[in-house]
């Protein structure tokens, strides 16, 4: 099995993120094997596994660490982030993901949709199987259910041209931000750490993930679409409009209002035009000043948790995550 | 608030039920309150209930029953069935639900797809709340992830002409049976009953389900568009191929070869002669015989569990259900 380069430097941290894979494996059942290959093949493929691995590292900081419910928990996590992005490409009818055909377009909307919907319930159960009470689930059902409202509640600023920064920073929050402060907290808590210091935990993965996100928005404006393994504003074609182009929109509204008008039905040569735009605009450099922002109060908190091994990874995939906004 | 007329006869399940309904709306907050309304007139708009109803009366035979809890489970099993309504609509792309626009018609594609993943969460949400013991979630998810299991498995069979009777039960049972059995499963044990009897009650549920399936089926042949409340034959447009078509296939397939080959791009004009065809060749008689097997097991079952008000009341509501399959 082969997972992301990037947890090479990390031997010990690589080999539980590869038993977690396992795990994951080891959950999926269907009677149609195509469907199963399909799901296995996503895990298999290219995903970051940021997630899951933030939730290992937080779980090492408490007494009551179990390495077996926290690669449960780290898995519970990245099937969850599965089962949103399945959906994600059904509501998107995206071709492509991390450079490969996507469920929805190998196998249509009615196996994209319930495969997404066994996965959440994969994720749930993992979740019951291994939670040694009920406040351990409860809070990982909370954490799961704000998720899923911040899902809902950014659909309705779709093809928004007043959108404001603090719109989109709402927006991310619920779609990025809590994934990854739920993998922390929950890794804290899995560790047998107080509420008070999983807290922490839970807004380190919060900035991470408001970071995270920017970033990822900003490459959407700065890379061609091989590159990036996904089409090219693919985001503006949905109506998605996201840090760089509400900065560039700020400075200079009118030269977008015709292009953004088409909505669903902006040419390519469009979608060109704005990236240039907002490029030109300075929209990128701001959008890289705000995620900026954000790794650093990350770093201030991470700072400030007790020296370990664990810590000073934390502190470094943070850093090279986020690496060129600091 | 008003729920099916069908419960007057029951004062007390009607309360029960009608405060089931109330802890459902509690459970759901959108900041996108018109969403929010979408999901509570779902609930309030002419469901049967028939699943929570089941659930609040198999949890009266136990020495534990708690009726605060035995709500929350009943309410769970009625938030995942909406669930899975609202992404079989948008699978289907459907217009109309119980004779009511659906959220996918309403709200668009991205929307459903999100408040059914929404519903989930809020629907493992209550079991998590209420569940006084790991065991009981455990059993609970694990028929969830079960019923979407058998979603997905029913998927490959679509537009296969070959389909036998047993191909269809195996797809009803994890499509419809599952969640009636579950329904009735977690009602005993929630109650306090043994793991002996609960099986017995998952067994009543699954036989329900099935009966109740088949005559959903063959409603789907017998009616117009208007009384149905949802297009006629949308299934067979779907590639669902369900008992009263089987059957007639088996008299005679070539009768239904052209037409059915069609696919999807099969017409109004052709609908009505699959209708037409079905009925003459008794595949309509038949498929009533097998719900009436169905329903015959689930009365030999029920004429086991101890006497009781309850049960004269799941026997009776089990028969006017299914009526006139017996």
């Amino acid at each position: 099995m082969q997972i992301h380069p990037m947890w090479e430097a990390y031997p010990e941290l690589q080999s539980e993120l590869m038993q977690t894979i396992e795990l994951m494996d080891s959950r999926i059942h269907l009677r149609n094997k195509s469907i199963e290959h399909a799901l296995m093949d996503m895990m298999h493929t290219g995903g970051k596994l940021v997630r899951p691995a933030f939730t290992l590292l937080f779980s090492t900081f408490g007494e009551d660490h179990d390495p077996r419910r926290a690669r449960a928990f780290a898995a519970a996590i990245e099937i969850l982030h599965m089962a949103t992005l399945i959906h994600d490409d059904v509501i998107d009818d995206s071709p492509k993901r991390r450079g490969q055909s996507t469920i929805q377009s190998k196998y249509g909307k009615d196996v994209a949709v319930y495969a997404g919907d066994y996965l959440f319930t994969v994720s749930f159960k993992l979740l019951t199987d291994y939670s040694n009470s009920m406040k351990q689930m409860q809070i990982n059902t909370n954490g799961m259910e704000r998720i899923l409202m911040g899902e809902i509640d950014q659909m309705h600023l779709r093809y928004n041209q007043k959108i404001t920064v603090r719109n989109y920073l709402t927006q991310i929050s619920g779609k990025t931000a809590q994934l990854f402060a739920l993998a922390c907290y929950s890794g804290a808590l899995e560790g047998g750490q107080s509420e008070r210091f999983a807290r922490n935990c839970y807004y380190i993965g919060s900035h991470i993930g408001m970071a995270f996100q920017i970033m990822d928005d900003i490459l959407d404006y700065s890379q061609t679409a091989e590159s990036f393994g996904k089409p090219v504003l693919e985001d503006v074609r949905q109506g998605i409009y996201s840090a760089p182009l509400i900065y560039a929109m700020r400075k200079d509204h009118s030269a977008f209002q015709v292009l953004l008008e088409k909505k669903e039905k902006i040419t390519n040569e469009d979608t060109i035009k704005v990236q240039q735009l907002v490029t030109d605009l300075g929209g990128l450099d701001e959008a890289q000043q705000l995620a900026g922002k954000y790794t650093r109060k990350a770093l201030t908190r991470i700072n400030q948790l007790p020296d370990s091994p664990e810590k000073k990874i934390i502190r470094k995939v943070t850093m090279s995550l986020l690496d060129r906004t600091i």
